[in-house]
């Protein structure tokens, strides 16, 4: 690409009704899909589709998960999600996340993500998401 | 088959946690699920898997989905969920749902499901799921 | 309120990837979560919000819904919901919804809502959620 | 009690089609679900209820959470999840999880819980989840 890539994103999500517990506080499963999110518009930002690559031929899966919960968010609160690649390399990414509500940091979070083919085989990520330099 | 074929069937579901919603009570649109899950075990009733069904080519799809919420269920409760085929014929199932708690009724439903390959045409049911004399 | 109510409201949502069922569309139970959000925006667009709305002590429960299921979305689709109250009186709305995606209509649905205490009696509707002329 | 308590819980799950994705495997998040269950059962299998737990004010909340992600889960798998006591003191909670698909194991984690009020102040866990022999 002629413009210079983005290794982080930042993404508004308002906090739905649904995806609150009987604590009246988000479900702590759903951080997970908060980071997605991230990662597919972190991709977008670079110019690239999530739904492309997958229509190439290559997934990616989690391989490794680690959250810290800090503080409860709530219906409604309007968070922010940042997203990070830590480092690309082979078929592996590390991201790092971090979702805010204003000054108050909610969740910290690190992932471990793998390339594969639709039969499990693991493949070397294409070069856009490589990072040789992180 | 040689023995006989179910029409209905009833199974058991202890309501979840990450179910139920911030009014401490199981989510509305988690009964689409526990009527989804109705639906794969009548078809385990019958000896056939929904796995395999998927596995040769087709899938059933939702058309058409109607639910009169009676009574709202809570985290712990000891559902039943009541799955019956009410038609089904060419390409097309409606089944009804009742999902009960002990005596009271909790929840209603009704759904007409069509039958499609991969590409999205519509297939005619394998015989195994048609009851034309209904 | 000085400034004139919205019966009617337009929401731009982006198909995410945990959405989507096995068959690479979006799992038919979350158009539920889509209503949903339909509302909670559709009320803050009357300079209202859902949150304070529970926090004074009342709730909104569904007690019926209807959805017909037209042409599957996918994910990473970018959808626009429309939700509508269609009447609210006493302690009952009723609202419609069509989610599409450019020209094409995806989902319709209706829905009927009660307004209860924190006990579970009917309770009326505010004047701000009544629409007496409808 | 009078009978021994028991520091780990057996619990089998089938995956149900909501809970894939369109990678046609176990959604990530869904483990955090599985894990829930096993630790609400394991209370339970020690003739406790979580939900009088939060009946009686106190609420139990993910401080931390790790994954390892070995082997994919499919739709209709049959899984066994393996939910143990690590450690158990004063305000917190460290539980170990394996999740197994017969010899296969799908998924290993590790939590830490802490015990608060309905205010968020940090409580005691009540003697019958306090284990101070481990």
């Amino acid at each position: 690409m002629s413009h210079p890539r983005v290794r982080d994103h930042r993404l508004s999500h308002r906090v739905r009704y649904h995806e609150c517990d009987a604590q009246g506080r988000v479900h702590h499963a759903h951080y997970l899909h908060y980071f997605e999110n991230g990662r597919v518009e972190l991709m977008r930002a670079n110019a690239r589709s999530y739904k492309d690559f997958e229509a190439s031929g290559l997934m990616l899966v989690i391989k490794k998960m680690e959250v810290d919960y800090l503080v409860p968010a709530e219906f409604d609160d309007l968070l922010e999600i940042w997203t990070c690649v830590e480092k690309s390399k082979g078929a592996r990414i590390i991201h790092r996340y971090e979702i805010q509500r204003a000054e108050s940091l909610i969740v910290r979070g690190i992932s471990e993500i793998g390339c594969i083919d639709r039969n499990g085989a693991v493949k070397r990520l294409p070069d856009f998401l490589q990072w040789s330099d992180l």
